[in-house]
């Protein structure tokens, strides 16, 4: 009943006898709890998110529902593990471009382990994490064009430098992704752009960040996600979640400040591009 | 005609045959251009700074004006130096409460030297940079009740942890600040709220951050002053200014999330003293 997820960009995957995350057909994906302290705090942190009431109902939109904790047959045939059971977020696209961006100028945190800082302060620096306060951490683009994915090796997206960063924006909202001409941005009004695209939300999450101290939010992704099947309302469904929660803290009444900033600082990419592009919607489909 | 700042409380201090920032008794700040990169980055910040078109003006309120190179007896008695001449921040306040603080939540940023990271993110993480996104660097607060300077240790200063900082942010705002009862926050409404409070100020200034991809500025700071002389008007004349430019750099398109960030984290600290005080003016003067 449960199959690898078709549409995952980015952390572990559950192919080749790998533990990973699971799918059922009801829309729901299933995190295995790893034996170590990351996945415990993870399930802490959702069992805490879900019923603090401090969280407006606004910005709950922005995380995937959470549905406990079970038992379910591993990805790697050990058998029985506990399993986060969480909203599938890309449940009932048909043909969805999706992208995974960390955000935060550090992915380390006050208190970590030295091996582990070692660890994230040289990816934090190899990848663009500490000069864009993010970095593209896994995407998958339909073509509309070559009618067909294009989802680059994870060793180039994480070599992207500013330039690369700013191109992947693009690509994702372009319908020529894979070809080595200019990115079109032919969707870029519809997805980046409106009432109900990336912006718009990303600009709601800022406003709460500005403030909260609830939480902060290290190596935390927001996902972005889009429609490319032409239905009849030719709705993008834009939709942007925050997902891995692995290494959240408590906020103790402080903003979290490297959350915060990357954030704005991709705002800032995502304004750029809608600025820069004409928005002539030549949609490829 | 050059004398040692009396009201300096951070950075290297000229006395006792040191070398450091001298002021005349017309309002100008004298700091010399050290043999190193910094002076020179420094200067050239000024240079570029002053002539950039695209600073908005009400910006330009919040950085010291800046007169030049000149040459200047050396405090150390070393002879003629090239000093930066620039505003002298507290000339004509009679009594200044001053503090000085460090904005960001790192000081080091991309290619410098690993002999510099080092020192950098061992003192970040000593302080409150990593974890505040700011940390207070130098005080001295006018005790109202006592009549005369209050002004920390450097060291203890450099140890504050968080309820530390928060601690300095309330006495700065109190009439007691050097008792060890509780801070009063006496002019909290006067010196940080108010139409012509700090608060107001930093906000101005987080807005241009919001979106200015002008300069980055690593490793800066925030000096904060009032005055506590009693003059016909009563007026505070609280200032903000941002100091301290041996490390800026050219933002190339990118918003300055670190400075960014930590800004708006002190704010939060700022508006939670706002909000948590009576704010009685019971000045004691």
């Amino acid at each position: 009943m449960l199959k690898v997820p078709e549409h995952q960009v980015a952390g572990h995957i559950a192919k080749d006898g790998k533990l990973g995350p699971l799918v059922d057909d009801r829309g729901r994906f299933y995190k295995p709890l790893q034996g170590d302290a990351r996945g415990e705090n993870e399930a802490k942190f959702y069992e805490s998110f879900s019923s603090n009431k401090n969280v407006p109902d606004h910005i709950r939109g922005y995380f995937p529902v959470y549905h406990g904790v079970q038992l379910a047959e591993a990805s790697d045939g050990s058998g029985k593990l506990p399993h986060m059971v969480l909203e599938d977020v890309v449940s009932g696209y048909v043909k969805p471009s999706v992208m995974d961006v960390k955000i935060g100028s550090r992915t380390w945190y006050p208190d970590v382990s030295e091996e582990y800082f070692n660890k994230c302060i040289k990816k934090d620096s190899a990848t663009t994490t500490v000069y864009l306060g993010f970095r593209v951490s896994g995407l998958k683009i339909f073509d509309c064009q070559e009618s067909r994915f294009w989802r680059p090796d994870k060793r180039v997206v994480l070599a992207y430098k500013v330039d690369g960063a700013r191109m992947a924006l693009r690509k994702f909202v372009s319908s020529n992704p894979s070809a080595d001409s200019v990115p079109d941005c032919a969707y870029a009004s519809e997805v980046y752009g409106g009432s109900n695209g990336i912006l718009e939300k990303l600009l709601e999450l800022k406003a709460w960040f500005e403030t909260q101290t609830l939480y902060h939010f290290n190596s935390c992704s927001i996902l972005m996600v889009y429609e490319n099947e032409s239905g009849g309302d030719d709705e993008r469904r834009a939709q942007v979640k925050l997902v891995d929660f692995a290494h959240v803290l408590d906020g103790n009444g402080v903003i979290d400040h490297n959350f915060f900033g990357g954030l704005c600082s991709f705002i800032k990419f995502i304004q750029d591009i809608l600025e820069s592009s004409d928005n002539r919607c030549e949609n490829g489909h």
